[in-house]
């Protein structure tokens, strides 16, 4: 098999094991991976994933909250500072399309998979996500009631034309490609924006 | 296991396999969906099934060219009329969300399944989807060359605006919902198109 380059250059055993495991479900899906390849990958011992990992279902949910509990926190953060609904929206689609491609074979591997499993953990990762969506769409339905956006949409169709481009953003984003994130995020900032003008 | 009423209601055997195999891919997924459970649910034999079907990977295939052989089809014959953009990719935007919300079922297990799979019948469709891709994006990028569309942003980001609803549709949208997809389509056009107005 043989360790990829990324995988040997990081440091930590847990690091290390998640590094293997996104690549592998990156490159050929969950279900195909077992846990001795991902040991294999990472060079580590199948006692020492499993002192960090209780199951391969826990590196998936590893995953998950390594590309999506940061957008969460960054969205508390942006909301907090109270300013003008076009600021914050315009801040939160930078957040999610920048911190998204940062961590765009996770984010492959999680899109791909998660939506398959139904547990109770899941179902407690699909509650916040269900939360970060509220957020936006309160946002936009607040600033459509102030007369501030306009009611050309609503609330939830604004939001999917954002999450849309997120979403489907680890099937034809390439971090050498010629347009960086922060170039991807202004022009859909400026697309929703200019869509929302009062 | 009992069959369904939307298997039962359905006439053919052909068309009953394929219904009782889009029920079981959206319910459990496409890999734990064995032959002889679609067989049970469309109340055929197995050699009914393989007189239709060659292999499971045919189900989903042609489940495939259900959901977006008559979108491709539709496309064309929009861009055929040579009308003006905006009228064009309104029309494209109502086509592929009422089209996609008609075949919900379908356009689930197909968007779950189709990526995990590699060779060389999916890359035949993976084409057909670049072509679609590429037509809408080609009306775009002609509009805004013209100055008839605003250039806000570019028609990678555009498309994807679009089509991150529809590819997305599945996990939000209910028939029985209170919002029709035609409803779903205009908004979502509008939202577009005022971005794009020049």
């Amino acid at each position: 098999m043989g360790r990829s380059r990324t995988v040997a250059g990081v440091a930590g055993v847990r690091e290390r094991i998640l590094a293997a495991a996104t690549e592998l479900f990156a490159e050929q899906g969950y279900a195909a991976t077992s846990v001795q390849q991902v040991v294999d990958r990472a060079g580590v011992t199948k006692g020492g994933l499993y002192h960090y990992f209780g199951a391969k279902e826990d590196l998936l949910i590893e995953m998950y909250r390594a590309v999506f509990g940061e957008r969460l926190a960054a969205l508390d953060r942006i909301v907090g500072q109270g300013r003008d609904p076009e600021w914050t929206l315009r801040a939160i689609i930078d957040d999610i399309v920048v911190g998204t491609a940062a961590m765009i074979k996770e984010s492959a591997a999680v899109s791909r998979e998660l939506a398959a499993m139904d547990n109770e953990r899941t179902q407690r990762l699909q509650a916040d996500w269900r939360r970060y969506q509220e957020t936006v769409r309160g946002l936009i339905r607040d600033a459509q009631e102030a007369g501030v956006f306009a009611a050309v949409a609503s609330p939830e169709i604004v939001s999917w034309s954002i999450f849309g481009v997120t979403n489907s953003l680890h099937t034809w984003y390439r971090p050498d490609g010629p347009k960086p994130a922060a170039a991807i995020a202004e022009e859909l900032a400026d697309l929703v924006l200019t869509g929302l003008r009062a």
